[in-house]
């Protein structure tokens, strides 16, 4: 997993100054770099740090004129920003793939069909009519049901259990103990206080390009027919709860251990904090940003909101009335002087 | 999986009236039912689609008279939505019971015994001692640890982890990635600061009828002869921690995500929403209700009271506080402008 | 699992009065206590249940004289809590360790190196270049990634999932289904909203005497080099998160389903409620214990304190302030009344 300089110059489309031959074998920030690392400069208040870097070759846009000497290369690009994270998710990509081939005991059911350049580790299980894609990475112990369809490039982590009919997209990663599929929570009550169980006949869709941290949990859809959806691009960390019917949109983020219950559509490019709640059956605007620990009660209709607290209000209103809060019994004792002056109590 | 009309008025105890042999493949609300559907019609504000349901049977009350023309089928029966769910729960048997026969490799420890039907799906585990009912569903990578005993018709799905000892009733569902058994949180303080283990001697007792999800956790009781008890008809969503020592009252429902600490004792017919927190050592009456997020550290003796906030209050005396909560900086620059008039500051 | 009570008092260093040679098979309070098990007498205020104990034996401080006359044999030692916690701690070794030998089917990669006396049970899988040490329980559907370190006597219970170049010490116990490793949650957001993924480079290292429940997950750090690090005599329990680049110092214990985000530093001797969140990049003084559900938003320098609340407050002031929030409406109606008077509104 080395590249010289001139081969990086290349996937990226820039131009070389400097000693362009020199091998490179990592990426690391533009004051941490060592020799044989590669970095780049975006915010020009980083600028003084590239006639000191140790770095090999530094990533600058191509109209950067250096006003001191410099002994590190530079790899000329239209934005150093975008360059340099194309380099990090092909670093990425190149250390996720390195796993080939298929370890026994493994278990492939009827009818199933498999792509070319895939890992299958020991003790993971492929049910009946499942459509696997080319170079998909499946580690031990990820067990994926009947007819379950997963795109090119993705790859399921150990310990991964994924139920009948889910659709996976491609370049999608999942990460160790997620379970996708699963029931929703749907009991019909009874006159004596017991519940009959709701059939879940519903599945799972998960588009292309989307991450999934470890024991995370998705139910499926309640109906035969509908979906739990999770779009393109979003990036969902560890230990949340993605309910029936909820769709995630495109590009939203959520943080750990957070939850939307039943039938909640939440907009695209959202920010989502840790611990938060998403009651059910709500609409939550694009570009919505929730602050950590909220609950959200009610659908939000205007979008690039900034909301904490529960249930939620705006950032700066929660802080303010928090503020106060702290001093309440300064302001019940200030409250019960002016009572007196008053002759109230 | 088709009935006919007659075939399922037959499982209901139910008459019909019209069409009797066409044949229904799935269950359906009436106003979304679709041809070879069955729907219901309990709730009279509903009765206007029952004269323009696509739906190929619909079950009503047995005194039920259409007051214009119908095309569907009726089924009269006592009481319409008991028997609707009493058919879905069949359906949900039907569908979850399809699985039969034991796949390869598979681990079967001694002196195991094993009833007629079963499903044991490959990598599944079942320790030393263990006896499983009859029509029990192991999924792939299921372990079962030694001396476990499960009830006739238990489902458990993929990568459910079993310690030794835990007792399961019959007609449970327990969902991928769930934790039963592990050791409860119990460590003895040092003179130097550091723990040492208390060992954990008890086990999980989970009764007939119980729903879990997926990745949750119950953790056994920590003396010989203590169990941690999951009562009848219990239903859990994922990513519960149940905490040693708990007890869960028959037909109680808790959302994703919530947790009860140790030795608490949650009353029956309670209905707990997601994220909530119970402290240990507590009591919690039947009936009670706690909305999301909410934190119990105190036992609740009154029951039938629907709580929320925390440390909780009243749910709509929270709501009223929360009311002025939001109000907070006006409140104070209100009782500043007072404190002036009368000379204060 | 027998001993004599002189057995007891040797492993002890203690020395017995009255009948040494009855056996012993359990530890209990000295209030429960039957025939045939061992308790202890620490808090004087409990030495009225020294009388009537039926426990065979009961560890006393050595300068114990006892006011009445006893049934029970005494085991004196320098100091009884003490004795008792590393019995307790024996105990849960000797019935941790019952598994021996290996089960198959199991997977061993490439130059693995295996102490002696292990456990590894059927379905368990071990990556190229790991080293595992001497009396490790391995049990079934574990997965140990490549280059794994694991120490002396550490047991990792069913499903633990341990990524590559994780190190773990001795003694530690990992409960099911729990991850260790997994990527921690970068991306690099995009011009266009998307993000791309950032590699997660670095490890998580475990020290000595760390306890984790079950369902838990700690990511690895981001960078080549660094580590997620969870120092020695660390308990956490069941589903927490622990995010890339944290680290927890010596004997802290963080209790369920807390969170804790990428960077931050936990002191030693903490002890973290449930339900916890503590965002990123903080630093949190040694001693400092966080009521459960509270949220921690800027680094607590001053050690020792008692916290709760969102953002977290002094827990006195806290609850002082809740108080006064529960009357919210009351106030706004005193004060409305008083502007009245004063010819406000």
């Amino acid at each position: 997993m080395e590249f010289t300089i001139d081969q990086i110059a290349a996937m990226l489309g820039g131009q070389v100054q400097g000693k362009s031959t020199e091998k490179i074998s990592m990426l690391a920030k533009i004051q941490d770099a060592k020799p044989g690392q590669l970095s780049f400069l975006s915010n020009p208040k980083y600028e003084q740090f590239i006639y000191t870097t140790q770095a090999s070759a530094v990533i600058v846009k191509k109209d950067f004129v250096p006003k001191k000497e410099i002994t590190t290369a530079l790899i000329l690009v239209d934005d150093p920003y975008v360059s340099f994270t194309v380099l990090l998710e092909e670093y990425h990509k190149l250390i996720s793939f390195q796993k080939h081939g298929v370890e026994e005991p493994s278990f492939v059911g009827k009818d199933v069909q498999i792509g070319k350049g895939i890992y299958r580790g020991a003790f993971s299980y492929i049910g009946n009519h499942a459509n696997i894609g080319n170079n998909v990475k499946i580690y031990p112990h990820v067990y994926i049901g009947d007819n379950v369809v997963i795109g090119d490039n993705t790859i399921i982590h150990s310990g991964v259990k994924i139920y009948s009919d889910t659709r996976i997209g491609s370049n999608c990663v999942i990460h160790a103990g997620t379970v996708i599929g699963s029931d929703g929570f749907g009991f019909a009550p009874q006159a004596d206080g017991s519940y009959k169980t709701i059939p879940q006949l519903g599945n799972v869709v998960i588009g292309d390009d989307v991450a999934i941290g470890a024991n995370t949990v998705i139910d499926c859809a309640t109906l035969f027919g509908d979906s739990t959806v999770i779009n393109k691009g979003v990036k969902l960390d560890n230990l949340i709860q993605i309910a029936h019917n909820v769709e995630i949109g495109k590009n939203t983020v959520i943080a750990a251990q957070s939850g939307v219950s039943g039938s909640s559509k939440v907009g695209e490019n959202c920010m989502i904090a840790g611990q938060v709640g998403i009651a059910g059956h709500l609409v939550i605007a694009n570009k919505t940003s929730i602050g950590a620990q909220a609950g959200v009660s009610k659908s939000i209709s205007e979008e690039g909101q900034r909301l904490i607290g529960y249930p939620v209000l705006d950032i700066r209103e929660y802080f303010k009335s928090y503020a106060i809060f702290k001093k309440l019994p300064e302001i019940n004792s200030r409250l019960a002087d002016l009572e007196k002056k008053l002759g109230n109590n």
